[in-house]
């Protein structure tokens, strides 16, 4: 089973994309999906979706995990991330790829055991998940690789009670 | 010069389409567009799109306008209001579709003459600058329409210092 993680964002969108054989997760790629302020927002969009467009195409995977927005108060910041997240959504619907939103509490907690684990122990535990030699860079590819392994994991859990 | 205006929601997206010739408006279509909560969040966001680009080919707007997003504290609406308009500036930008945004304050302005302009005004002189029989239903059809009109008199005097 091959499983994509996003984390939304509209100057950086983090990916990873993992195998799962046999219970053991391997990594395929990972990386960002970068945009700059000097392009209006709707062609920033239009990057970000035609990239994971390409992704989609590359790799093809089942299934798809995307995390949920918190932002405290930040209205303006929850608009612009809405709208990167939306034509996220629109290319994996597009490619009926089922998708699920994972919280970043609920993310921390399937890959660590701790909900309220640090960013260096989300890391730490990605990088032994998937038998990397150093741990993903940037921040946001790492976040990415998290998503996928929490999908993989509720997913799983689901298909055991089907 | 035709001007599309948009309204952006997840449940309801308002559009107004109009004609300028020789310094008058004539309403050219409006409506919604409509999703509802039976279908998942990618789903809506899909007819969302593939609506928007129906209207794209068949009406072909020389620019657009649209909504920004004012709401408070609600950062959940905000997410998914956003996400709506991620997919519109999308098909936006896939027309090669110059945009403008415009918050309520300025399209009440735009249309009334007052930034703080109820609802009731507003729909008034949509359908007075429109010369309608009838005021534009629904409502959020009114609002796609009022900011048409804001789009056009934005770009219009912008024309004017050119």
């Amino acid at each position: 089973m091959r499983v994509l993680g996003l984390d939304p964002g509209t100057a950086t969108t983090g990916y990873g994309i993992i195998d799962v054989v046999d219970g053991r997760f391997r990594p395929v790629t990972y990386g960002v999906i970068k945009t700059t302020a000097k392009d209006s927002t709707s062609k920033r969009l239009q990057i970000i979706y035609t990239e994971l467009n390409k992704l989609l195409a590359e790799y093809k995977p089942d299934s798809a995990g995307i995390e949920e927005l918190f932002f405290g108060r930040n209205v303006t910041t929850a608009v612009t991330v809405g709208q990167a997240r939306g034509v996220l959504l629109l290319a994996l619907a597009n490619a009926n790829i089922p998708i699920g939103e994972y919280s970043p509490p609920k993310i921390k907690e399937a890959v660590t055991g701790y909900g309220k684990a640090d960013k260096a122990q989300v890391q730490l535990m990605v990088r032994n998940l998937l038998e990397l030699e150093e741990t993903p860079r940037p921040d946001d590819a790492a976040d990415g690789l998290a998503v996928a392994i929490t999908h993989y994991q509720y997913q799983h859990f689901v298909s055991l009670y089907d």
